[in-house]
């Protein structure tokens, strides 16, 4: 029977194909305590009904995924992505209120890729700046915390074009960092010879939304965004990583999500066991240095 | 009919299937003058033999491809691969010698992945600087430039720990910068939040050992290794990056060098004029700026 780390927390999407009962239902019953959820699934239900949901649960909340896709030029799919952002925020103040105690209202922004027929990439990089200054207000006004989320460069063309942390920090600088922070997920920033210069960086800049885990494996898959793994399942070096987001006073959930067609296709709650042993084996030790200060946090 | 830039060079690895014999006369007959080969091929007829096709060519010779590949720890296959990248210093500069007024002893080295089961990210890397310092006496005795080539992060776990062009140059500080530098690859960096103020370090720092172009788009091949595009294929934009390599005043050779499984089942004359139509539109445009300065170098 594994110990369940009280500090992990399940990201929907690494059991992308249970609806939001079974997700919480599943999670809850693992003896898990904290759930980051996705759009799609609370859409579902309906907003209310799903926040009436995670309540009854009784689970943290701890990131609402995905918002951002904006780095179009003006026009009207502009306005619409910048529209949809701001029922994102306020999804995920909803959510973060009917969470448990320790819930955390951050609502985690992927940029988006190159727009059509574009190789501008400075520009398209210009524009997320412009998107986020534009989201700052309804964001502070809602109590959320917008996390900037760098993913691996081989998507910068086509998903999202900030590609490093360090990145992520110069676009949040220009903002309150207690609006805007960024995702620091070790599938998108192992590889980088700054990751933990970035990371002290974050913490210093009071910049950590969050903190997401899972590993990294090749060879990759035929569709590279499913190459993710269970913590420990690849070569990601958990402890150095880990120890660097402590060091910075990090105490808040700590997610795993994982994008993988065999994992999609495990039972969930047998997902979310192998999900728990996974994060107890290859995470946990390095999180022992810094106590949990859950309850603080609302 | 295509005007050859003359400053073309054709990597052999885009006309893989070609032996050497095949891809030294069908870059000669399209009319491009230089060349950069690769180790099977010139080991295939014998060193002296490749080095006289070559000198019977008339074509320049602008790298050689590859070595490096020093990654694990000490012990017989660390000494092996020593040797080996020693051998292969040799071969440079038996080429170089070889090849028309304006060539370039320069030998592109890849660093490696990670050793099995291991996680140590960093001391994979610390082990390619000193690899490369082993290797600069030889390199330095025989005339010979390094060029570190830093790799996509794609592949920072199997193949090369060194993934962005300022950890190359980190690298390469430790050493005369005639003797180590670094390769630029489009494909490689054009992701890079710094690849400009990098390209512009390299320069000031007179580290650009080659200067190489293809393209990238997705979806990425189901083998991420053969993603690579004829230039103007794809999304990068070779305005800026070449604009930075010229503003540096590189003015030798720029390759094409290509893995793409459908090019290379393109006959190999074909796959050339494409090469350098591609190359026509796509990045002379930009090299014009810098007149070539070849006949000053040999």
């Amino acid at each position: 029977m594994t110990t369940i780390d009280p500090r992990l927390s399940i990201n929907q999407a690494t059991i992308k194909h249970a609806d939001l009962a079974t997700a919480l239902r599943v999670t809850a019953d693992a003896g898990v305590q904290a759930i980051g959820l996705w759009r799609e699934p609370v859409q579902a239900v309906g907003l209310a009904t799903a926040a009436q949901m995670l309540a009854d649960s009784g689970l943290r909340f701890s990131t609402h995924c995905r918002a951002g896709f904006f780095t179009m030029p003006e026009g009207q799919g502009r306005r619409a992505s910048i529209d949809d952002n701001r029922v994102a925020i306020e999804e995920t103040a909803a959510l973060a209120a009917a969470g448990g105690p320790g819930s955390t209202a951050v609502l985690v922004l992927v940029a988006g890729g190159l727009p059509e027929r574009s190789r501008d990439l400075a520009g398209a990089r210009e524009r997320v700046r412009d998107a986020i200054g534009e989201l700052v207000p309804d964001a502070a006004a809602a109590g959320v915390t917008l996390a900037i989320e760098p993913l691996h460069p081989m998507y910068a063309s086509d998903r999202c074009v900030v590609s490093t942390l360090g990145q992520a920090l110069d676009i949040a600088s220009d903002f309150d960092a207690a609006v805007v922070g960024a995702a620091v997920d070790t599938f998108h920033i192992w590889w980088d010879p700054d990751v933990l210069a970035s990371i002290a960086r974050a913490g210093r800049e009071g910049r950590i939304a969050t903190y997401q885990v899972c590993d990294w494996k090749t060879p990759l898959p035929a569709d590279v965004l499913l190459g993710r793994h269970y913590p420990g399942g690849g070569i990601i070096d958990f402890a150095s990583l880990t120890a660097a987001v402590v060091e910075t006073g990090y105490d808040r959930d700590v997610e795993v999500e994982i994008f993988n067609e065999e994992i999609w296709a495990t039972e969930p709650a047998e997902a979310v066991r192998r999900t728990a042993a996974g994060f107890a084996d290859a995470v946990s030790p390095y999180l022992a240095a810094a106590p949990a200060r859950l309850e603080s946090r609302s």
